[in-house]
């Protein structure tokens, strides 16, 4: 197994995290971003989104690093990160939802304005960050994990963009129950640092 | 199974359009979303979000439209529109993905400016719209389907706002491919027509 990754991305380090946690070896190739290699003729034929991350499998490229937990999860975590009971299974799905919406078109759109890598109304993306945030509050304030009362993909998709939060200048101060729950992703044995 | 939905959500129809296909039957409840139902502390309490669709399914209740798609196809789908092979589920999830990002936040949120439901910049939601009409046409100028060869929930979640692409001032003219695959899944035997 293969994957393109920077060190800088979120959205790779999702799957850096999960592979760590569930001890899987992969090689890791570093994509030249400020070079643009993400643009180039060779990887947008990998991935026409022109993004990272992208895993090659026994040959199979697949882009997305939602696909990417979803199919490690379900081809080295058993039953415990993306189990396959369809009603478990679609708990643990509404809260790749979330980060794939709330939080990455909210927290990481507004950190991308701040850190002036993407035009757009930061406070338009503040805004809809904050809503992802009450809405992990909502599940938060009683409940150690996002889904199925224990870690799962859920709490991995969800955390890099919420650490980041206040790099998007949305301080996470009033939302209590979501730093604690930071706190217990980073306790979970094998957890990856994000830088 | 219950779903909450309103006729005129692209999201849920994605729910009734799977139902349709694999014969399941529902009870539909038709939330009053000009009175604003969705918002009121009844429903939020089901979804935070205030968004239709939300599923009850024994008693417990699923939001987001993905996760539901998800939950009909593994436990009514058999192994066609969600296999269960990790590998084959990444490949599908990669478009769920593209579906819930540049599709959504792209088409549908320009959309959301020209009916006047939304504020924002219909450029930057029509440009980032575009780029998921691009992808799409990666795949669909060499495939009859987005995954696998055949049918599947990715075609069925990405079908809705590339359908009302127009209403969001973007013309499908320049995306052949792209419409050559609409009238392909509108045959597929079960489909519904989105008014």
């Amino acid at each position: 197994m293969k994957l393109y990754m920077t060190e800088s991305s979120g959205n790779a380090y999702k799957v850096r995290v999960l592979a760590s946690l569930l001890k899987v070896p992969y090689d890791s190739v570093e994509v030249d971003w400020d070079g643009k290699e993400h643009k180039s003729p060779a990887f947008t034929k990998m991935n026409p989104r022109g993004q990272v991350p992208v895993m090659e499998i026994d040959g199979k490229v697949v882009w997305d690093s939602t696909a990417h937990l979803i199919y490690l999860a379900r081809k080295h975590g058993g039953e415990k990160w993306f189990p396959s009971d369809p009603l478990a299974m679609a708990e643990v799905a509404q809260w790749l939802a979330l980060a794939q919406n709330e939080i990455f078109f909210g927290l990481q759109w507004a950190r991308g304005v701040k850190k002036g890598f993407r035009g757009g109304s930061v406070e338009e993306y503040q805004g809809y960050g904050r809503k992802g945030l009450d809405v992990l509050t909502w599940r938060l304030k009683d409940n150690e994990w996002l889904a199925l009362g224990r870690p799962t993909i859920a709490d991995i998709a969800c955390y890099p963009y919420v650490k980041r939060s206040p790099e998007a200048g949305v301080p996470l101060d009033p939302y209590p129950a979501v730093k604690a729950w930071l706190v217990r992703c980073e306790a979970l044995p094998g957890w990856v640092k994000l830088d």
